[in-house]
């Protein structure tokens, strides 16, 4: 068994955005979810905790599209998506148009452990502060900042997400995405993250977080489809390589991490920049915001 | 191009369920969905409007668990899910969590005509609504019936959906799925029937629409998972029966429709039942309750 690595990636977008804006903000809080993934492989913990771990500290930076830093609906309000997904007995949980928990990421972990799969809507937030996660006031989510930014002019692709996969010492892979759609989306609008095979997945072989024009990872099922690839032979770049192109067949762009059974990485992207980062036992943390 | 060909089917359950208790009406009520489906391609609509047209057929009768014979959640309520894909460009539509579109795969279709995929909740009936489609009262789908069914106690599998593939004499490949979810699911719940790449595909190949445990079918990202395979030239019926392997082996059963670019058609299932048809141009509609 080869050493745990995590990865992680913070959307994908263009030039100008605002991960590139803020580019040591930005490095910093790749750095640190990098960091809390370690933490909790280097304590025992296991590749979903990793993940939930690395992807709650991204929902807490405001400058990601998700959690804290959440685009707005077109209405103005605030509609959250995350999954999560392990190999093994391949057990997922996810929510979508969710309005209240602060991390999404716990809010799908929950639901993982329970014996739905997808929740939606205000019945996935009650679920959540039920499961005793930590509920918020839409004010946390709905800031003058996003308030400004929803009335700013759209200026290239925006459609940040934040994710990350991991395998860890047992050979556990785990998923795990979380976003707040595209800036100024019709309420009631879900994009590929919350979905199962579409923007996230694992099983025995690897594991997958997409980030990109929603619509058209949803119309390609990218993740699904990679793990398929792999089950086939065909190695993880070729696989993710696959997968892109039908996401540009489909007039979409974006990109994706992935890790395989033997620790195998990879980031492909087909935007801009996609901020992204790995770290592998004995090794030091990258990260990368172009 | 061989002759355009339509499947159908009303979920899949247990010998016992309403359509084996039922049989005289629930073939009448396949008959009648596959003549729907005929009537389309016959007068010259594609393979969307066909399945599409099966779909609505089915949406309409009481005993199927979608539209109005969808059963209730825990708390009384109805929410309805549906989708639709075609292969080509992957246009793909869907609903989920929607309480007032009489016909949700009609409300599918409008999405898949939108720049969104998938919309839940009320934002997605208030679409349906705007695109002039018919919307009813709850009292509509919340039945004496229903409230009844609700009350009695759970006697065997039930997973009913409804759903139906068709490759037209284009070669255009469709996929449709709508259900009412599970007797007594917690609202909010959301089965695999919208996610597309679970409960429904389509692309230039394979066209899949799946009933069962949901959520052990978007565990196996079944209708994308088949699709792969058969990409990589596995048989469709060793595909669909890898898939269903799947689905076994997190927990689960049902069964699901195929038809391939070739016009060759598989309707598996490793539940007791699913109730099916099917109709070849030039032949005879053929429909099985059991």
């Amino acid at each position: 068994v080869s050493a745990p690595v995590i990865a992680i990636h913070a959307g994908a977008g263009a030039v100008g955005g605002t991960a590139t804006r803020e580019e040591a903000r930005s490095r910093a809080a790749l750095l640190e979810a990098l960091g809390a993934g370690r933490a909790a492989l280097e304590s025992g913990e296991d590749a979903v905790a990793a993940v939930a771990a690395a992807v709650e500290v991204m929902e807490d930076f405001e400058l990601f599209n998700a959690g804290r830093g959440a685009v707005l609906c077109a209405d103005g309000t605030v509609e959250l998506s995350a999954a999560v997904m392990r190999s093994g007995d391949r057990a997922a949980g996810a929510v979508a148009s969710v309005q209240r928990a602060r991390h999404p990421v716990r809010a799908a972990e929950a639901v993982m452990h329970s014996p739905q799969v997808l929740m939606v809507g205000p019945a996935a937030d009650r679920a959540a502060d039920l499961a005793g996660l930590e509920v918020v006031t839409p004010e946390y989510f709905i800031t003058d900042h996003q308030r400004r930014r929803l009335a700013a002019p759209v200026t290239g692709a925006e459609h940040a997400t934040v994710g990350a996969v991991c395998r860890d010492a047992e050979g556990l892979l785990a998923a795990a995405t979380s976003t707040g759609g595209i800036r100024a989306q019709p309420p009631g609008r879900v994009g590929d993250c919350p979905l199962i095979g579409a923007g996230t997945w694992a099983d025995d072989r690897v594991a997958v977080s997409c980030t990109g024009d929603g619509e058209a990872f949803i119309r390609s099922g990218v993740a699904r489809y990679i793990a398929a690839l792999v089950e086939a032979g065909v190695g993880l770049g070729q696989a993710c390589e696959r997968a892109l192109g039908l996401v540009e067949a489909a007039g979409g762009e974006g990109g994706l991490i992935a890790v395989g059974a033997d620790g195998q990485r990879a980031m492909p992207f087909i935007s801009e920049v996609m901020p992204r980062g790995v770290w592998r036992a004995g090794g030091e943390a990258e990260v990368w915001v172009r």
